[in-house]
């Protein structure tokens, strides 16, 4: 009884392994370049730590997901995040939804269409200590960004220092 | 050796229970009315279906989460959902971030400011027969709204029907 137990613990947690990367979305595992990171398993699975609209030239509705060390920190509210932390940004452009606005009786409904790129901030204080405690990195369509586009992050993120670095509050 | 194994089980899913009200961030449980609906224990840890913001006197962001029966449908692209289907609609004022603002270095960021309320689609094909297998229920600060606004709600998914009267489409 006890080995059969074992056996489906053993198959169901390599079915797990063999389902995570395509319920993320992508079977790439091509790694980013400076900080080495790869598109998390499983990613899109993760728990909402909140949404945000950007106008402008990136012109998209975004959310934030966390795994679970990331929620939990959020949560608490505890600074800095611990060794381990993912926080995911998918973004996807911002499109008005005709269907919406019909049922609305007004256009006012702007929904998520393409996605654009998805990011990673990956916590290893140690790994990444010039930057924060923070590795950045950039994908679309499952490719990582070059090395250029990843120089920018931590500069731009330096100013949310007091919230080790990350701009993302979490939504209630 | 066993007994302790199913002690530790049983001391986990108790903790699970006790959490979970915590996780939604809602205590109470007042049920809706007309359909009878509470708000669903740990909604707040559910996947993420997709984002939207609605403009005019809603003047949110949003998201969309879904249980798993919700995010199993959703991504094998099947019609109608399954009796058990829940999906959340969280919302948050839409507020400009001054923070996000000074680092991108012009007014274009948009984020979820304080909770305005939380809706819940819930399929029973059998219970709510006569609004299309879906009851509904809106909680304000963990307060049902009443049956006038409920009555709405039906009426406004209708043109939804190919859709099995739901809106919001999967965001990969």
């Amino acid at each position: 009884m006890r080995r059969i137990a074992c056996l489906l613990v053993a198959i169901v947690a390599l079915c797990s392994v063999i389902y995570m990367p395509h319920a993320s979305g992508h079977a790439d595992d091509e790694a980013a370049p400076i900080f080495g990171i790869k598109i998390p398993p499983g990613y899109r699975d993760w728990k909402l730590i909140s949404v945000a609209h950007e106008e402008g030239n990136l012109n998209d509705l975004r959310a934030l997901l966390g795994n679970d060390l990331a929620i939990k920190a959020y949560r608490e509210g505890k600074l800095p995040f611990p060794d381990g932390t993912i926080i995911a940004r998918l973004a996807w452009s911002y499109v008005p939804s005709e269907e919406n606005n019909k049922a609305f009786g007004r256009a006012q409904s702007f929904v998520a269409g393409a996605v654009t790129n998805v990011q990673f901030m990956v916590k290893d204080s140690k790994k990444y200590a010039t930057t924060g405690g923070w590795g950045f990195a950039q994908f679309k369509d499952g490719k990582p960004d070059p090395a250029a586009a990843l120089k920018t992050c931590f500069p731009c993120h330096e100013p949310a220092k007091a919230g080790d670095f990350v701009f993302t509050h979490y939504a209630p």
